[in-house]
């Protein structure tokens, strides 16, 4: 592990090293705790001294300040090795409010959301804010922005992005290859893109035999996608690392938990942490409380959330040791992952609300939209299938003459927000909506803005309301509007989490009320305009047949 | 692990996509191998595609050439994590024409004895003859030239130097810093030296508690100087790299054998692999054979030769897998590591002699000496002890006048061979030569010229006969030489193997014969020099107290 990142100043070591050796008092001691170590797997009780923002010592100390940690245990702050901030519908201010309190002290970021938006000036702002919280934020630069041809992102990342944006502080590498055909067919851009970068990361459900071979061969290291023990197993064997996700929808730790104790595999929420549930249960202490309830043993769970991702994006975390930086998590309960006390770069943890710059709230550029724009061919039809708690979609085939909440035939729109001002529509089952609308500009990957409804008034009410309101996600009820405003680039919201949730979980009953019986009908619908998971979806280009790979009704 | 050293050009990294899909043939395909996996600890039986000199895939391939391995075992080839080549008396192109053979396809080396005889060049010149051997040659630069100020060597590597190396290929960091005292002091060469590098090699004998942290602390990461489980312990807690030395004299396996298993354990030579030994037991395939008797398991053994010296450097090796180099040994025996075929790059390995330079044979500047120039006061004086098998000496006080062999009183002298004609002298006990003398420009680590003798002629013949081959060993007996030459920087012959072996084990038998009952006179003498272990040395300068850190008696 490089200590460059940590040790810039002969003057730091040389105090690092006196403080090491007793002849100088450290700035922080935590005194006889129990410490967890990883590497060794073994526990015991020991002092930890502190001094610029990096741990000195680990033995006897005493310091300028001390904490007794007497029956507490010492574990390295947890490192989440894959997740996108934007998910949470929280900025990384806030998200760090609530996750760094509950131990969670790094995250592998792939802003790949934020930069559908804003492109590379998006992972800028990112950057920029991650150097005002106390979460330590590490970036791998987006591989596929925009998803594919068949939707309008408001940007791009070529190469030459990617190029300058791999000069910055804390971005490690390459964000997961989702586009794993170009991979395979030889993509000059893309390979260019692995060429350049240190570490890539891979996104490559299901992928197997010969395929998988090329995909590793490119020099693609990890994936997140295994659901099945068989599919991660190949990975592994073929040297990938393996993070097993976790998270509020897709649940993938019991399939995979007999991979535990291996090195080259971490635990990671892929973004997947609803905020409810972050408030609730936590981020990735819920995670490892999963671990455990799955039958891990403690530090081979504590192995995925910290030395594993440590080692392998090179970083100077996840164990408790001399030279690495101090962030440091002490624990009233071990396999409960009580936290008592987060300590990082040796300090507790302040928290200040990050101000965004008014350019990335005002990133909804549609006109407001009428009925008539949403006008739709009738007869025999092809319809899109949501299935709940997936986001691949099906497909049937009916005879349609306009929206029947009788048979659950409702419309899904997408518009266009990046001043274009295209619309796909498409007939849609699935949702159950028996009035209202529901619109949102999270809409993966292109985040657009997508609506479903009952009758195309109330989906142009809906629509029309996120357009006023730069942005988030609107249900209504005849005349009622319930809204929770994204203003930053319309996935973010500027309040704190516990608003942000209140306001989702009104916005989820009402949903319900008006018919819905989908387990989580915001993600089923930020997904159905993601051209690059099958089936049949809708971007603002019209209907997509997604094995095709192109754009098969315009409407 | 970064694919760029292994990737280049995007036609490369197609054509490797295309064979691993099965579009196209690989250029050799190993079918029906037991691939042995060390990251999953599995064995398996899969075809191994190659092309480009890196695995393809492993899974069902044909290629344009096949070779069928129904039956043997295909594992990575061996990375020695620490050695220096110059200690086997061989050329880099012998060593490698040894090694290879038997599995072991990469060390990463100190150079740091032909650094103090040549300094950068010398490394240079290691480093261009590597681009002619098969042995994949990886560089750490050495930190302690010369070990102290205590002795002259030929060079020094300053900061300067360091920066200028770590810019070549295969150079990966900072060689074993074997000044702690430097960094414990906070020297700044020392500590600058550290700053700039990626990898520091540590090198920390009985090394513990406050100052253990300390030189964790300034950024060293590794040790290979544990003899005991307790002190080996101590540092993997403090995340340390522990390189368990395993051979020809230090053998610290037994001791450490229960840290096999930890991913931060290796297995090295140090360069102590004698070539007599190198060519009857083997290299790594000896040091793995020692792990099996050990009772380790197998692929335990050899994650500790392959993945984890891999892991710890970040080269793309150390496991069958794509994308890697295609470093492969087929064993017919996995536990006896009974080789059958070794491939580098994919392909047989082709061993061709290197000519060195002439000035890099031209390396030993003294002139000849005479009895006169060996005078030495006489009455009580502090007398060098020697003990079988240790390169730490003791001291005894005596009265002496003059050689007295009766009473195993020697002299050792150090010739100057860089141009400045100092000569140290001292008396020594341990030898037991009745008679005769031994000379050698092998001594650690100026590399001067250092002999021992029954009389003032005797070790003056025996210097001179040094001086005129221009480096090597000289055993004088009456008017009988015994010699072997190691013209290249006084270090390395520049025969084959078996000459070199051949002919020390005459000298060895000629020493037994002049009363020496050391096991390794060569290696006792050469270390008499080495003003850093303690306790009594004599160097160029006169009779170190390295305790003391200075010299007492210039005689």
């Amino acid at each position: 592990m490089s200590m460059k990142e940590s040790l810039k100043r002969l003057s730091q070591i040389k105090r690092l090293i006196r403080v090491a050796r007793g002849l100088e008092r450290a700035d922080l001691v935590i005194k006889n705790a129990e410490v967890v170590n990883v590497l060794t797997e073994e526990i015991y009780k020991a002092d930890i001294a502190i001094c610029e923002g990096l741990i000195a010592g680990v033995g006897s100390y005493s310091g300028i300040e001390e904490i007794d940690a007497k029956g507490l245990y010492a574990v390295p702050g947890l490192i989440d090795a894959h997740t996108h901030i934007e998910m949470s519908m929280l900025t990384l201010s806030e998200f760090a409010r609530v996750v760094v309190p509950r131990g969670t002290t790094a995250v592998v970021a792939d802003p790949h959301e934020i930069a559908n938006v804003l492109g590379k000036e998006g992972i800028k702002l990112l950057l920029e804010e991650s150097k005002h919280t106390p979460l330590r934020f590490f970036c791998m630069v987006p591989s596929c922005v925009p998803s594919s041809p068949l939707e309008t992102s408001g940007a791009k990342i070529g190469i030459e992005d990617v190029e300058e944006l791999l000069k910055y502080e804390n971005v490690l590498g390459l964000a997961e290859v989702m586009n794993y055909p170009a991979v395979l067919n030889c993509d000059d851009e893309t390979l260019s893109k692995i060429l350049i970068c240190d570490i890539v990361d891979g996104h490559c459900p299901k992928l197997s035999g010969n395929d998988l071979n090329a995909y590793v061969a490119a020099g693609i290291e990890s994936d997140h996608e295994s659901i099945e023990l068989n599919e991660a197993k190949e990975k592994l064997r073929l040297g990938m690392r393996i993070m097993i996700r976790e998270g509020s929808a897709a649940r993938n730790l019991k399939a995979l938990k007999d991979l535990a104790g291996n090195r080259y595999v971490m635990l990671v929420t892929d973004g997947d942490r609803d905020v409810v549930d972050l408030l609730n249960e936590g981020y990735l202490d819920y995670v490892f409380r999963r671990a455990i309830e799955e039958g891990i043993d403690e530090i081979k769970a504590l192995q995925m959330l910290t030395i594993n991702p440590a080692e392998y994006f090179r970083l100077n975390l996840g164990l408790i040791a001399p030279g690495r930086f101090a962030d440091i998590v002490l624990l009233k309960d071990l396999r409960r992952f009580e936290v008592s006390k987060v300590f990082v770069n040796g300090k507790i943890p302040e928290f200040k609300k990050y101000n965004y710059p008014e350019w990335a709230k005002k990133t909804v550029k549609a006109k407001k939209i009428s009925p008539k724009d949403l006008e739709i061919r009738s007869g025999k039809v092809r319809i899109i299938k949501v299935y709940d708690g997936e986001i691949v979609t099906g497909e049937v085939v009916e005879y349609v003459e306009g929206i029947d909440t009788s048979r659950d035939i409702l419309k899904a729109v997408v518009v266009e927000r990046y001043g274009k001002g295209n619309i796909g529509k498409a007939y849609v089952k699935g949702f159950g909506l028996k009035r209202g609308a529901i619109a949102q500009t999270i809409a993966h990957d292109a985040h657009n803005i997508v609506s479903v409804g009952a009758s195309d008034e109330e989906i142009c009410k809906a629509v029309n309301r996120v357009i006023e309101i730069q942005g988030g996600i609107v249900v209504t009820d005849a005349d009622k509007f319930l809204e929770l405003k994204l203003e930053i680039a319309g996935l973010m919201s500027d309040e704190r989490a516990e608003v942000v949730a209140d306001k989702l979980k009104r916005i989820r009953d009402k949903i319900k009320e008006l018919g819905c019986k989908l387990k989580s009908p915001i993600t089923t619908l930020s997904f159905i305009a993601l051209p690059v998971i099958p089936k049949l979806k809708v971007t603002d280009l019209g209907l997509v047949d997604v094995e095709r790979f192109e754009v098969v009704d315009k409407n």
